[in-house]
């Protein structure tokens, strides 16, 4: 119990609010300069960065090419920290401005595809792939790429931020999103008793979209101490299960692309052949 | 600013936190007592309540009809503030607990679809309806319905929860989250400038997921006076779209399905047969 704050009739802002990221929050929409998005020598061009929803697509992307699939790609780097997805040539792939976006080159005109969870089913679907083929089992995968989307944002909009970004600590609001984020936990925990991955025996869609967000949460990969906070050593099921995906080489790919924090091995700024990830070098990493 | 609190380095639950739902939130998942589902003489057996996320999944299945698709079904009532989604029967159909859930019975076993974004998907595919065949278009449909899902949790969770049911108003969660709310109105209202529905010229699952949410609240519907605080009378193009989808018959019986507040013609609280909606009497309605 925390404040006696009595809102007014009509909001209006008051000068920046929201912690680390509060200079890119507005209450409007929009470009906000001229900026045309580089395009390279694939169909698949991504706009990106390597937070946990964009790490979904680049695990897909990688795991379709570790597959056999023709799905090379460019993947270009967004700093949202800067501001980057405020250019007109962002907007225009993803007027909701965020990562990651896309823009599929092999039609004409290039078609755009916006929020990880539609990439996800639009590449699925354009290759074939990772997504199961028996319709009970495709079913399963789409509940619970769909509850990723409905979910994650208690657990990064909500508990994140207020755990971990936001300027001050309220406790309403920490307890708030913390006892949702542990139901969430615990829903995956009881489900993946039972079954090897989220729609059953085939790793799909619904694995790549999870595991960025609550596989590595549990695995104390976010918001600093999250794990020890959410006492993340009782859901263990969940853990067999980030600890299998985390062993797969194009997750361990994936993960690195238009990734700029962490130790300069984690890191490849931006990623247009396969090639890159061995050649690594300073200047594919690039300087600051 | 209105805390100074210090996390204990591993949460605990401190007895209830949140409001007008906080008997029904708890930090773990799965049945907390057993009963069984009913299921009546339909394929389609929905398990749900008319807030915006149940209403999604009637105005679909009553759009189909009115299209002449085979998608009969029976709505059974689902009291979220009672715990109804805690019974056996609804987490097997649910591990999340969350209305709306969905049994299709025209398989056997019967198959489970939870998450509304996955049965309007799932509803979408199975009667080829609502979803443009063009696959520009149908990107365009999923994108939008994948942004639905990824956003609404800060309309709802956030700025609804922190603006009408928090037992205390905290300044900062409140603007925090009325800045993303019209963040979010301000996308649509861009993309609806030029665009007739979400998808372009055809009404779409995209439309049928945004409206009960975006629509609702810039019509006055959601929040007691959330439009009035959101100014919500900037989102001419938001209330155009919203109008022409609210004349449809087929969207003014879906709202009614499962409503058990608001004015007694507002409401039906099973649905069973077509003629509910014509003989709807005092015994249809149900009685507290």
């Amino acid at each position: 119990m925390t404040d006696d704050y009595t809102p007014p009739k009509v909001w209006s802002q008051k000068g920046q609010n929201g912690g680390q990221f509060a200079s890119i929050n507005k209450p409007t929409a929009g470009a906000q300069f001229d900026r045309d998005l580089p395009v390279g020598r694939h169909p698949l061009q991504l706009y990106s960065l390597a937070t946990p929803n964009g790490q979904k697509v680049t695990i897909m992307l990688e795991e379709l090419l570790e597959a056999g699939h023709d799905a090379e790609y460019d993947a270009w780097l967004i700093r949202i920290g800067d501001g980057d997805q405020f250019g007109s040539g962002f907007v225009a792939a993803n007027p909701n401005s965020k990562i990651p976006a896309m823009m599929d080159h092999s039609v004409t005109p290039p078609r755009r595809v916006f929020e990880s969870g539609s990439i996800l089913v639009y590449l699925a679907e354009r290759f074939g792939a990772f997504l199961p083929a028996d319709p009970t089992a495709r079913t399963e995968a789409m509940n619970w790429l769909f509850w990723q989307m409905g979910s994650a944002p208690f657990l990064g909009g909500g508990f994140g931020h207020f755990y971990a970004y936001a300027p001050v600590k309220i406790e309403y609001a920490i307890d708030r999103y913390t006892m949702e984020a542990k139901r969430q936990l615990d829903v995956l925990n009881r489900h993946l008793a039972d079954n090897r991955f989220m729609a059953g025996e085939d790793y799909s869609i619904a694995d790549m979209a999870i595991w960025p967000w609550y596989g590595q949460v549990v695995a104390g990969k976010l918001y600093g101490d999250a794990a020890t906070f959410l006492d993340a050593g009782i859901y263990g099921n969940v853990r067999r299960w980030h600890d299998e995906i985390a062993a797969r080489p194009a997750v361990q790919r994936g993960i690195m692309v238009n990734k700029t924090s962490g130790e300069p091995s984690e890191q490849l700024w931006e990623r247009h052949d396969a090639s890159d990830f061995q050649t690594r070098t300073q200047d594919k990493i690039g300087t600051d």
